[in-house]
């Protein structure tokens, strides 16, 4: 247990919202109580003050791992997890077209059978209230979309305020890193031009099931997979990202300060449905099953029965 | 008097920030003071609040423009006018591309001289901390970009939650109109692809001086306008939009819920710098004055020295 990473999560019983941790498979860590009357309280209400309150947060969350007390203990079963960051205080950044063979996939179903390599990251957003946790679903949107679709990405946490952050510093910024599905209508993606509206759907940004404090994850070579319905579809490694985390975070920081608590979605790999053959599109009752090496695995389904 | 409009602003003073509302050229009516105590007093110490009252608290703000007590009223000159929201809660809609001419004259900079007008709105963002007020300056940016550029443009503060709003109810949505601008590195806007980099800029997004109440104005035909160091640089009106204020609110909010405090940038007109024979970019020390017919006048200036 004394090596094990610390995975913060946000969840809820009856008692309410509040941060934990995960130890093992099947406990939970309820801050909260363990911090109570102390003097990280605060802290353990919301995962943004968590963030917000820094290196000895974390420390002496870091330190719980290690022979938690029962009396702190739950049983992972009997509480339900939230996204990490329920919500936001500003849109999530995201970065597209940030694999080689997705950017390849996408030019083929506009006819371009030679792809060039991406010279600068492409910056878009989805609003704050798109993000939703695990064991929550995602809205079919059958009246705003026809196409529907999944994309997996490695989700990074600011944990430090900065702006122009150099490519070599950019790392000391980061909190911690969970996984993301950026749920797309690809149809409004493509015929709005920007792709604001067909990223920014209610509800399309599943994020959880933890955030895994940067200390304990070096996320520069990490598989990253996607099964719909059990079938495989995205498997790639993080380490064919065209723009690593630490050329983002210089990238998406010049001129422009990042704040504690700021998401960052870093791109998806191939196989998304629409570049299949045939296309697919996500359907009611289809569910979606993301993993990243050393995160966990986020599960979420399209609202309403299968056909 | 009777018939004067609505025009709420955000001030302060040694008091702090607080809501009011401008009587003429010279005086404010402090509805935190005339409100103290009252059932509408939290209302007026955040124009989100205010907006999130509802109509209620517009009303009883209405009626006191009406012979205000002289107790309430301060003079303009002795208080500071920040953005009617000082900060949105989340990320400023903008539409691109959303005046003919201007669509043509962007077109040209790319060689393309048969413009072809768009079929669907371009919305993209700007982070809620690119909002500054009247009286801030705009930051040169001289490391992030090397042209930065102005766009006056209609903003819409959205009143009452939505989603899938029908065109013909879109405008019941509306708390009111403010003038917004979209300060642009164009550079990283055109090399990131996705316009989010070259948008948001710290400090890039000016925003007031004053929300005009949606009932005291029509803003379908208004006259919009920008001088740069005294120089007219864009005048047109709103009325030559290609996507109007309820064509913009119905296709934004389709599968994507609008809240009370959103605001939307609904596009620029012809006139921008980069479009001009030769290109004109913003230096340190240029004043921008941005003016919409009914709204008022927006002024700031790039930090800096003027060369």
């Amino acid at each position: 247990m004394a090596a094990a990473a610390l995975k913060l999560i946000t969840f809820a019983d009856r008692k309410g919202a509040r941060v934990g941790a995960l130890i093992g498979e099947d406990k939970v860590l309820d801050l909260a109580a363990a911090w109570a009357g102390g003097v990280h309280a605060s802290c353990a209400q919301d995962m943004l003050a968590l963030i917000e309150a820094g290196p000895p947060a974390l420390a002496a969350a870091k330190a719980l791992l290690v022979d938690a007390p029962a009396a702190f203990l739950l049983d992972r079963a009997a509480v339900t997890l939230k996204a990490p960051i329920p919500r936001p205080r500003r849109n999530v950044f995201c970065v597209g077209r940030n694999y080689m063979e997705h950017v390849a996939e996408g030019d083929r179903t506009r006819g371009i059978t030679q792809s060039e390599l991406p010279k600068y990251p492409q910056f878009f957003t989805k609003a704050p209230e798109c993000v939703i946790g695990p064991e929550e679903t995602v809205p079919a949107h059958a009246e705003a979309t026809k196409w529907l679709d999944y994309e997996v990405e490695l989700a990074v946490v600011i944990g430090r305020e900065g702006s122009d952050i150099p490519k070599e510093r950019a790392l000391e910024h980061v909190f911690g890193y969970t996984i993301g599905n950026d749920v797309t209508g690809r149809d409004l993606q493509r015929r709005h031009g920007q792709w604001f509206k067909g990223k920014s759907l209610d509800r399309s940004c599943p994020l959880g099931p933890c955030i895994v404090a940067a200390a304990d994850l070096d996320a520069s070579d990490l598989g990253i997979r996607l099964w719909i319905n059990g079938e495989k579809r995205q498997d790639s490694r993080t380490s064919k990202m065209i723009f690593d985390v630490k050329e983002i975070i210089h990238q998406l920081s010049a001129g422009f300060t990042l704040r504690p608590g700021d998401v960052i979605l870093t791109g998806t790999p191939e196989g998304v449905g629409y570049a299949m053959q045939p296309p697919q599109t996500l359907k009611p009752g289809d569910v979606m099953e993301l993993e990243i090496e050393g995160i966990g695995r986020l599960r979420n389904s399209i609202a309403g029965a299968a056909a």
